[in-house]
């Protein structure tokens, strides 16, 4: 394995949350504040970017590789996105793959105006209408499940745009947080379960829709509610409307959202992503204690838990693992020479902090386990006299098919390998996983409710809460029998 | 001010090292070594980076702008820097401004064969010895005050390549930790007063020159010593050789590499950089002391102090500001509409875990006091009770003239007001700096010996160790009676 | 006007043929083979290209702006061409504009499989259909007239390919030279009037469609026929089968692919174009007779015209101005004292074959007239005794619709001066063109009949062949009694 | 070999000149004027070009790859080169390679002030010169010839820049064309014997040094006068002052700027170039005659030759083949298939006026005669009858030491064959080459002098004007009795 492919399997070996959305109804320079609002979302998707906006009389359609701060900082873009309404997208290539015609978002000229549509999520049966709509004679100019939305309007047999648009959102099944532009209205819509997140603003009267509320924060936007679960809200110049087009379902939003994905400073749903994190590592502290000298973190997404494992514990944190803040997503060596140097190109470990003690690392998950192995043979190096290793979820065993980008399960080490076989996998004299009930508690639930669980788990459950019509056959899926609305 | 020069201003705000040099001497694709040392060293300067490789026949030189992760990662850029010796330099741009012919390496094919030279530093004469030169007939191809040194190697009347370079370096003045490579040899060379660090490693018998410890860690190499103050290294095929070619006086290596430049798992002159920002951390608490609910990092350089401080203090240590890790060099709004927004690129205020609270921040240094003026803002505008500022270091009062990137004096605020003065400008509750001596005990003395210091502390006292035959005239300087060698 | 401006306006002083079309079925490297095709088509189109190619699995597509040797010679990009049956097209910009999206083929997942079409020419009804087709639902992803033949096939009722296609054509009016490629076939197919040429050629038993014969001799393949005018060819692994889906006409075949477009070494229709052009040049000799020294063609497209008048005259053929060969697309001057300099960026005078003669200027045609004027003014100010300019065509007076990029009307100078009034304009002691009549000796008929004339020559007599479905209103066009099948 | 290395060596089957020089003094805009001459001067080179002004306080620098219309009409370049005095240089790649650090002019700051030259030509003792230079410590920044000069000035030890200059060019030797700019004058500097061109001319008031007239013309300038062999101009606000540094000896200008380099409308020392191009031909004719159908010129270089040898053997002239005009410089196919195809990218046959005819094929010069060996199969291939290639020039027997890329002596086809040989290498029917008599009394002389010949013909005599100090031991050069002064 060359180093290149080291790096890459190491860049396998996260999670990766897939999109952020955000758009703005009503105000001048929509445009730019729209490049500000997916720049607080950078975190949900790093690969590409695009933005809509309309001026009263034309749609301008700008769509990036790379960051926001690339691409959309240049100011002839920013100057091309006339107009007081805009919505964007910042995505990590999930579905569909990569290529610019695949980056939202989506737009095209229907038969009654322009219509714009951006997506959080993804769709478990977008091939298979596809493939009825293909029939019909629509031809798909991209490979992302998003555009199978916007055909679904273009076709529909309604009259007027919210009918159609609700047409379209009942034939879709999956994970959707949709934020939509046409001539007169902004439209957000969520799936029935909510599984992921999508928040309403307001800026000084202008109505803003957001994937997260640090994104109403960089510009100093009110937060005022959570767009709920299968709502779908409609923002013309006379205000905002609510509807319900769905069956109600019971919601279950995605938890590795507070694990993971949701930036520390949010707020999902009442909660504080940065304290639900510290929470995790109360919780861990309690249900896998360890006598230790000190608590370090596995730079950067350990650090909360750390921290509240680190207080739980009593045990000192400290920065035993120093990261490299210019790690680019590819590192070139060839040669043989320096492939089995081991090189270090990521993190180094602070021997100081390291040296002849015994340590525990908090990290927040395990996915294939190698990053895991050489973190430890790392610390190892540096002298510590016990590794142990804490983990701040359950061990996840199954893909995500709601638009996260996970191996395929049986890449996952937690899906063919007992706590102790990984323990002895990566090489720790102890690892401890947090238990699924302890996750709900440090969320705020008492416990998981096992008939009908609080929040989509499965990758930790393998319990999907919809049906998975373009993955049958597909990994260890179990069958659902209860399924939601819109199937 | 626009958003951009608000940016602009912010990354002026800070202090900014500006080399890494790193050398490797009879090691199988040194050119690719080369890269990996000079990525642990990224955070010495970002702007620019190169390399020169010697394959027993030819000199081969890239430069190129940006990260190491950028073009020196391309296969065919490390393929073309063939051989087993290289050296290379990256740079944020001080003396001579930008321009790729200002990116080091410096090469010539000199009379007697090729000559390349890295510096980590700055000279205080060169541009008095480049006047002399220019009367001679020398060409400068550059403004960078590292051609100098070539010139005066070229020029040198004495026979060996030694004995030139020895009479190049006795000739210039200030600051400068080199590494040099010709067709027999890797030199390493640091100024009398050792003012930049330089360390020697050795990779399974091929040695190393680097400008810190964790570029030796990256590749796993083992830390031989510290190159001394005034010494010279001589590394051929047949070993290594020390020389001591300036005239003996105690050295003062800069205090700040503690404070901010270092990586904190770099070990310097025996001491481990974290810890050393950890204790200083510890004695602000001690000279500082505040009743507060809550230590508070100003990610991430105030962020060991804050935990020695939080620990030293007994409070809680919390991430209360969140930064975006994706914020580039420029990041441009235009529109009156968004200038006036307060718009947060850098940082979010943790509301949650500041409302209501009394908050100690943490941070290394105020440059000019605008940057930390917005944070207060922040922290005030997410409800908490009081802020109380604290800073890792003495108020800098005076500019670096040994390549650190510094505004002139009278832009730094601590050199035009008090402490209360500082502390109204940036509106806190109260304000604390570390002491001059707290900083000398943080790094191992009893105190700071006022009549030989130990240290290069000039940024806070003016007292500059060697003269300044090029900023005559320039700001405040004191003239000094203790001259270094060399002059 | 600024040189620029100057410039543009020049490079708007030219007819510009808009497309190269060229396929080929059935041989190894068949999108390098396309590439070699387009390389030789480049005279019809130098904005953009575009190849795809099918390897028996899949579709591969390559769209670049810019000549063929820029993008198109890259291995990589030949390399990802795989497969024996490609289609390619090179494209000045027509209708539609510019953008990647509108480089031609365009390809589409049907249902039944992939669809690539490449056209030459212009659709007359586009736009009138695309409304027809985005009420049903469909989704154009560009804004080019092409797209719409894609959206007819994909929407079609009928079952099989040929069906489709042949429904498709059929709906469409204007001029269109189409190959189409399916997983099974490579279609051509000339519009009934057969307005823009396309031929068959034979490569070793792999049959080639190509716009011009020019682009078979380039890959030393055997000229076999014209397609003939509204005849479709359908290649596939058996063979070739050809049909004629479209009521019969009087094909109508653009005389100025003759007089301009065509390259000098194309045969069509059984006529040599250069032989033609010097033909033109005789008979301009025989109506528009004149006493002078020397026949100076305008370089390079009077060229041949200029030889057969200098022969047919007995008049001295002279390079008597000299083309720059490094002319590209725009060249900027600012500053108002090079502006009102006359700058010669194109052309110079060659003074010692002009001073004190009587010139005859010989150039294809007059679009505005503002080019005439400036190449009259330097041919007089290099000394010219009497300056006189012959044209190888009739006036331009009228728009082309059917795939040349011309000025609206208004701005052609014949639609609004006689010919002594242009004579005037450009400064010429005489000026003659060609005869309609005498055009069409030139080309192999007696005269035009001008009750069903032989030629499409609307640009010259406003008799436009066919409906004009999206331009009516525009401009002064005729209503036509006779009208194309497939109306 | 591959068709790229074909095509390769099909561009190395040419003589390429390498440099065009252009000044202008006291002329408002002057930055932009100069890229006006060098576009008019493209010929002469078409790898970089640069741009040297001065605005009175500062010299500004631009150079960059590829055409003038490339890079030297962005408006921020141009704007940048600011001051009514500049300097500039196009280049083919010659001595010193590639990159951009070769890229004329060269400009240095000297202790009293900076100093920019631009050089045509090539010095046959640059390399001795430079080791000298070496060795007493300069240091050069390129490969290129050129500095050397910059460097003889430099160390000069003469007191005022003129005497500084002469000191420089007294110790060059070979063929050089200056254009020198410094903070008070332009210089123009014609080696002793004057082997390139350079004329003075005048824009309202301002001097121009230019490489050719057609140089003057493009901005409507007036030719004032050619610069003389061994002449120094120098051109300040108070006028211009000649003076003539070199001992005087006979001039001896390249002949083969009639035959190929200069541009047909330029007037090289009274001479105009199409004119003598014209009279080769009708020499070739009077020397060479043949029975035939029809005069065929190889485009675009032998056009003229052509028509004169039409004019006087009275056969028609004919474009027989037709060039493609978008050929770029690499074209590549991988593929056997297609390796053995014979492609022609650059030129077609014009069959129909090939076909059953005798065919006289006009062309410059033949160099390694592969390019003719293709051309003559193509028209065979094409139905020729007979095929007789008539070259206008002498055998080229030599490699050119003074500025022209030639290949080795060896790989010269006349250099190891007879004019039989060749014939039959090339598989004509009769060869013909203008004798160097015959080329004399085409340029104006009676016959060449062969004691003291009037011309630079050592590409078909092997006999050098000057010593060739950098060379000794290389290829078949004759010991010379007869030398320049300088040396």
């Amino acid at each position: 394995m060359s180093q290149q492919t080291e790096l890459m399997a190491e860049a396998d070996d996260y999670f990766h949350d897939e999109c952020g959305v955000f758009g703005i109804f009503g105000r001048q320079d929509a445009g730019a504040i729209v490049t500000l609002g997916l720049h607080a979302l950078q975190h949900r998707g790093q690969e590409a970017a695009g933005i809509v906006s309309y001026d009263g009389q034309q749609f301008h359609v700008e769509r990036h590789a790379g960051l926001i701060s690339d691409a959309f900082t240049r100011p002839d873009v920013i100057e091309r996105l006339k107009g007081s309404r805009a919505i964007g997208h910042t995505r990590y290539a999930t579905s569909g793959g990569g290529g610019m015609r695949n980056i939202q978002p989506f737009f095209a000229e229907l038969a009654d105006g322009g219509f714009a549509v951006a997506h959080n999520g993804n769709l478990t049966n977008a091939r298979a209408v596809q493939r009825v709509l293909q029939k019909q004679g629509s031809i798909f100019s991209s490979t992302s499940d998003t555009e199978t939305i916007l055909h679904l309007v273009a076709t529909s047999k309604e009259r007027d745009t919210n009918a159609r648009f609700i047409d379209a959102v009942r034939q879709i099944e999956g994970a959707f947080s949709l934020v939509a532009l046409t001539t007169k209205k902004m439209i957000g819509c969520r799936d029935p379960l909510g599984i992921r997140p999508l928040v309403l603003g307001d800026l000084d009267g202008a109505y803003i829709l957001a994937s997260e509320t640090c994104a109403l924060d960089i510009i100093g936007a009110r937060f005022v509610r959570d767009v709920k679960p299968g709502e779908m809200v409609i923002i013309t110049n006379k205000g905002i409307e609510s509807r319900f087009p769905f069956e109600p379902v019971k919601s279950r939003f995605c938890v590795f959202e507070y694990v993971y994905f949701a930036r520390p400073d949010s707020m999902i749903e009442g909660r504080n992503v940065y304290e639900a994190r510290k929470q995790i590592g109360v919780e861990l502290a309690l249900e896998s204690p360890v006598e230790a000298d000190v608590v370090v973190p596995v730079p950067d997404s350990g650090v909360p838990a750390a921290i509240g494992f680190a207080q739980a514990a009593n045990i000192p944190f400290e920065l035993g693992i120093i990261r490299n803040h210019y790690v680019g997503r590819t590192f070139i060596q060839p040669g043989d020479s320096i492939r089995h140097m081991g090189v270090k190109l990521k993190h180094n470990a602070n021997r100081r902090m390291i040296e002849g003690k015994r340590v525990v690392l908090v990290d927040d998950s395990i996915v294939r386990g190698t990053t895991s192995q050489k973190i430890v043979q790392m610390v190892r190096d540096a002298g510590a006299k016990e590794v142990h290793m804490r983990i701040a979820s359950p061990p996840t065993r199954s893909s995500c098919f709601y638009g996260v980008d996970t191996p395929e399960t049986a890449k996952l080490l937690a899906s063919r390998m007992s706590v102790e076989e990984m323990a002895d996998f990566i090489r720790v004299d102890s690892l401890g996983f947090l238990s699924i009930d302890g996750l709900y508690r440090a969320v705020g639930e008492t416990n998981r409710n096992n008939e009908t669980p609080q929040f989509c788990d499965a990758c930790f459950t393998a319990e999907y809460p919809t049906r998975l019509v373009d993955h049958e056959g597909v990994d260890n899926v179990r069958p659902l029998t209860l399924l939601a609305a819109g199937a």
